[in-house]
């Protein structure tokens, strides 16, 4: 568990039974009582990936349309999205920048340094429409804090990821990515690793956190199911304390594919 | 399995023991073989993810270097990349378009349609190092015949994703993604259902063949290991005819992110 190793066999479990999160709330004693009541344990080694609505829930990072003012420039450009202002007006504040403007769609760099449609503020899971959440403003934080609490309820070394849905270029649909990581190292680099035929890797970081919240999103499902959490057994990563998800964001100067 | 179900619990299993893979060999074949020695059988629903390399290796998408000479161009572009030029002679012919050329990089293109580095030209676990693998001509028809071939062996029937790791824009590291996709759907459009509020969800269009695909590669590992296929078992996709593969890119005038 301690470095990269051979795992030929994984689970990805999803955690039932985790109820409406409030502001405030414990998400890691809520998973483990879920989990108790599926007859499930948390083990060493686990990875737990957390969906970002329910840490931005907890955290407080919920705000009602009501209470914002649109500024005059979120007021044009909402016109222009046929959207609502209020709404514009939070894609703005959390926008470190703004990339691209166009066809009905912002896309913005947030200010943890994300890159994404409507710096993810989002409506969806919040409430019936008149509340967005916005992303926890430190997501390494809120992974580091959910995996310590673990380790004082159970006494259990797991990582955490706290995961988002994100469109990407070049492709279409949109993926779970790791937005905060605690506890593992976010990116295999086996540079100077042996291929089959004895020649050493050139090209090989592998974003094993981003693969594992695209795995945990097979069960979770954000909508109607409400299964914010999973679990991935059996995968054996190399531990870190340092954090995790702010390395995966590739720095706007060493972008090749820009 | 006929349409997106709930899983609330799924495995990934690597395939152990699949041989050093020559042209003309059939990989369903070896695949049913291997598992028989492992104690395992394929079952209707699961999803087999096959690395790239295995795949064109057997199609013959293999050229020895000393083969290839190199256009002026790509001497050229070799010297500044300080690259040999026949390899970068296979990149320029198997780019439909070169997107970005500098510090070192080549971002193309490429003729399927894909966008990444190098045209996914690879001399990684194809030979010493004197040869290449190119990517399949036709990933998805690769998918379809593999997934065909299965059917013929064993009566199961399984989804099959032809897998490579690619770099992204934004994010640092390499992710697997689905190049080739036969027997399901590639992506889940959730647009319409309700959220947890009975609220519409408006914009969610999982590319869950990608997420398969990274799931896949976190037993895989394409060097030494040698886990070049991957079962995964659990997952309720939709069954589909069409190739899905080509679906899962963006067409460039699409492109919110450029």
């Amino acid at each position: 568990m301690v470095s990269w190793g051979k795992s030929l066999r994984l689970e990805v479990i999803g955690v039932q039974g985790i109820p409406l999160i409030k502001r405030g709330d414990n998400i890691a004693r809520l998973l483990v009582e879920a989990l108790k009541r599926m007859g499930e344990n948390l083990r060493d080694g686990d990875v737990v990936v957390v969906s970002q609505v329910i840490v931005s829930k907890a955290e407080g990072r919920v705000v009602k349309l009501k209470d914002v003012k649109p500024s005059l420039r979120a007021r044009v450009m909402a016109e222009r999205l046929g959207r609502e202002a209020e709404v514009v007006e939070l894609i703005l504040r959390e926008a470190e920048e703004v990339l691209r403007f166009r066809d009905g769609h912002l896309i913005t760099r947030t200010r943890q340094g994300y890159v994404c449609a409507n710096s993810a503020v989002d409506l969806s899971n919040v409430s019936g429409g008149d509340a967005a959440s916005l992303l926890p403003l430190d997501p390494d934080l809120s992974a580091e804090k959910i995996r310590k609490e673990i380790r004082k309820l159970t006494g259990r070394k797991v990582a955490v990821i706290i995961s988002d849905t994100f469109g990407r270029p070049f492709r279409l649909g949109q993926v779970n990515v790791a937005l905060g990581v605690s506890g593992m190292e976010p990116i295999h680099d086996r540079r100077g690793e042996k291929d089959l035929y004895g020649r050493k890797l050139q090209v090989k970081e592998i974003a094993v956190a981003d693969e594992l919240a695209s795995a945990a999103e097979l069960v979770m499902g954000e909508a109607d199911e409400g299964i914010p959490i999973a679990i991935i057994r059996g995968y054996k990563y190399k531990r870190s304390r340092r954090p995790g998800g702010r390395r995966l964001i590739r720095p706007g100067e060493k972008d090749l594919f820009l």
